[in-house]
């Protein structure tokens, strides 16, 4: 059990599902549509307590996950969604101990669940080249706990990355097929790239790019997330979802660059491997 | 860079996309329908190497990711996929240095990801009732080298597990909710639950116990993995998809059980959360 | 081409995609946040024509589909979506000539897109147990001018219906289940059954019913709309979408009632049929 | 009821889903891998009705739909799915008595379904340039009987329609921005166009053609069909399932073509449309 010290971050959820990541205090109260909460029942009480505000309404004082820091992270620009972050992490060999390079770290949502992963021998190396995000993304970061793990960088990308022999890199940019061949060489042999773009037209690009410059194994694929509402007897999926985030392109360096070659489809393959069995 | 040793695994990758997750030897051949590959041009190269086969076939020598250890692994039961694994491990805080409560192991696949996951500093205890399963859990994760991570237990979990303050609990079985007051013994308050579930009646069952038994904040939803093929001029979705694989159930242990109460639907709010910015 | 005649039902189509269904008059205008719509040019004006508000801004008059009566018709139901209405139809042989029956009836959505399908020698025959729907229906019926291709009966159908030997008779109630044998008895043999239900528990009990109670070939469904932002060099889906309406089944009855038997699941065959040529 | 004679097209369908479209004959028996069946129990017997093969095994002789012919028909082309099918004819207006232009015919499965609508009052064009395609749907027009409502021209739409004034045109090949102008002369003002294209670079291309060629109110979307399998406490959509046929095109023609103009995404209205009511 770990009790809830002072300038802990807490995630304060009503019983309706209404929630909010805040840090404790040891006075004074946080103020909801539901009522007010005082901090006095908070620091010093364990994480999972229940607490009620003055209008007599429940609140759970919950230790935040990686996504409640990105999922509520400060943020000006469209950020990359867990549901794809995940499958990502897997495909490109992200894990502990990885070093990561990425760009544009934007407010830093990925590079907080990418952080989050590579603890704690590994690092990850954040380009962004405005300033106002890069200083938002620090902010992220440092609520989220994982400014150790992370050095951003205010340069562009685009004259190439300082780091080579990495794990992983991921290009989170409007142009991505511009950034192919920095990664390359900031890649290790065998290494894992990803590419994150909301258009099928940028992932066309990117996708031929990476066939043509050192790649294989390329992937590009969407992942859809639905919610069920599940209750007895009246399950059913939720009625409104998120139609698109964004399409994902994964593929794996070579050690050498080589002729491009005609690359046929893995699908067949792929959809073997996929298949569960029954 | 990281040169191939002798009993290292390998994932030979043909141009087509077809591949073999094999042991490297010093000697000897690999017999695929493309041809005879010759392992002496393999040892004491890099990872991301090319070679030939007999045939004059090219094949790419990959370093194995964690998916290509679970999704070759051998097995006898259905597997938890690649895209249902990830926004679990992330919606139950499952990271480095995390303790994690499993059951059953299965063919360990499960198992394997998240033992990379909690690496280092982590261990996943995980148990299996079915001797069988057991040794080939034992054999998958030895040879995805994270056995040191892992402690596999042959034993019977609807008897308690003996893990407690754990930051995590998986529960991969066919009636989840008569796990759920095992789950909360051993999680930490504000500890995550994770249920994998084939059918709506089992989501629906589980949902229904987890919210009547100390656990909050519970979700139930569904991944779709969707695979483009892009192609200059010729962009598409693939003919073929898996439309169903399991319904994952998320939720966190609160410090005390309490009254049940009607929770409302948290879906507003966290599609609120959800939605992309425009 | 078609003169546009005074009480004739228009769609006010503005270029920003917001429009309106009004019934055209001689004089006078139409009020929308867009400016102010003068009637003298759209009565003796073709479907198709362009007019300008009082403010400049332009709009086409369009000549009404049934999904837009339908969309737009006055309801206090949840409707049956064009999305689902369609392949049902397809799968219960529904077309021009068929003798249907429906219950409930609601707001007429679906009545009025089957009507429109039967036209010129077929009938719906539907029935509705509550008064203001009922009302609400007939009204919705007229103004899509499709009133002599339905009968609206305030009745329980829960008693049986009075037409035999139909077509197809469609169910959408809560209950559904309830009014399988009493559909068997209004069907001709090889007649086709549609049931809406919005959850799995629905869904799951009808077709259990229908394949102890005389009926074959029986489907569960549902149909994803997905809109696509298609604009070049930045195209894609569309951010939000809807994520469930219904489950559709579907099935055939038989000449007569039989012993019920374990019907195996035709999803090899139906999955081999639905399978693109490529 | 009606008595299935001579020369009747019979849907055999065995319990397990397995079926055949085959003809009804006098005398003789039809092969099937469950068993010889003899035609003697089904002249002159009821639709709907059940017949046992040589081995014992039960069939039931069923009505063939509309569905049943286009899925069944004879092939050499990639065909439009019924999933597609039923909301294009919805968005396009085509019903009972509608003129409708279509190209290129291919095996003529859509032009099944289009005439099966327009029945017994509308009629069908469809244009095709190959006479081996020509042919073969004559041929399959001729099966489901639906010949009387089809005229299908040996001829290459590239050079214009005959036809004026139609209600709707389809256009399912594979570059069909240029029959968009073409299609204009043909429709009449606020006519339906419909567009079938596989890939998202023929979708672009189309949408952004008939927004500057007198078109409004233009739409893309897909379709997904999600088998559910539905059976007592074991509810889940099916394994596998179909993830791509086409992108569906639909516009409305203009009575005049105008100077184009951004026309803004009718994305909101839209979606406040198509929300369920809960």
């Amino acid at each position: 059990m770990t009790a809830i010290k002072e300038g802990d971050y807490i995630l304060l959820y009503s019983r309706k599902g209404k929630n909010w990541l805040i840090k404790a205090s040891a006075k004074g109260d946080f103020h909801t549509h539901l009522g007010r909460i005082p901090f006095a029942g908070v620091v010093g009480n364990e994480f999972g307590c229940s607490v009620l505000s003055d209008t007599g309404q429940p609140f759970y004082v919950l230790k935040p996950t990686v996504e409640d820091f990105l999922m509520k992270c400060e943020r000006q620009t469209q950020i990359v969604y867990p549901k794809d972050m995940g499958l990502m992490a897997i495909k490109t060999g992200i894990g502990p101990g990885a070093k990561v390079v990425e760009t544009g770290t934007g407010s830093g949502a990925l590079t907080t669940y990418v952080a989050s992963l590579v603890r704690p021998g590994g690092k990850v190396y954040s380009y962004e080249i405005r300033e106002d995000f890069h200083k938002m993304a620090t902010k992220n970061l440092a609520k989220a706990g994982l400014s150790d793990f992370v050095e951003l960088k205010l340069a562009d990308a685009s004259k190439g990355f300082e780091e080579t022999d990495s794990d992983a890199v991921i290009i989170d940019l409007g142009d991505p097929w511009n950034f192919v061949d920095i990664a390359w060489k900031a890649l290790k042999p065998s290494g894992g790239f990803a590419g994150i773009t909301p258009t099928t037209n940028q992932a066309e690009l990117l996708v031929d790019k990476l066939k043509r410059a050192g790649f294989t194994r390329t992937e590009c694929f969407e992942i859809l997330f639905r919610k069920m509402e599940a209750r007895i007897g009246m399950t059913r999926p939720s009625t409104r979802m998120i139609g698109h985030t964004a399409y994902i392109v994964t593929a794996t360096r070579l050690l050498e660059k080589e002729e491009p070659a005609a690359e046929a489809e893995p699908e067949t393959e792929a959809d073997e491997e996929e298949a569960p069995e029954e």
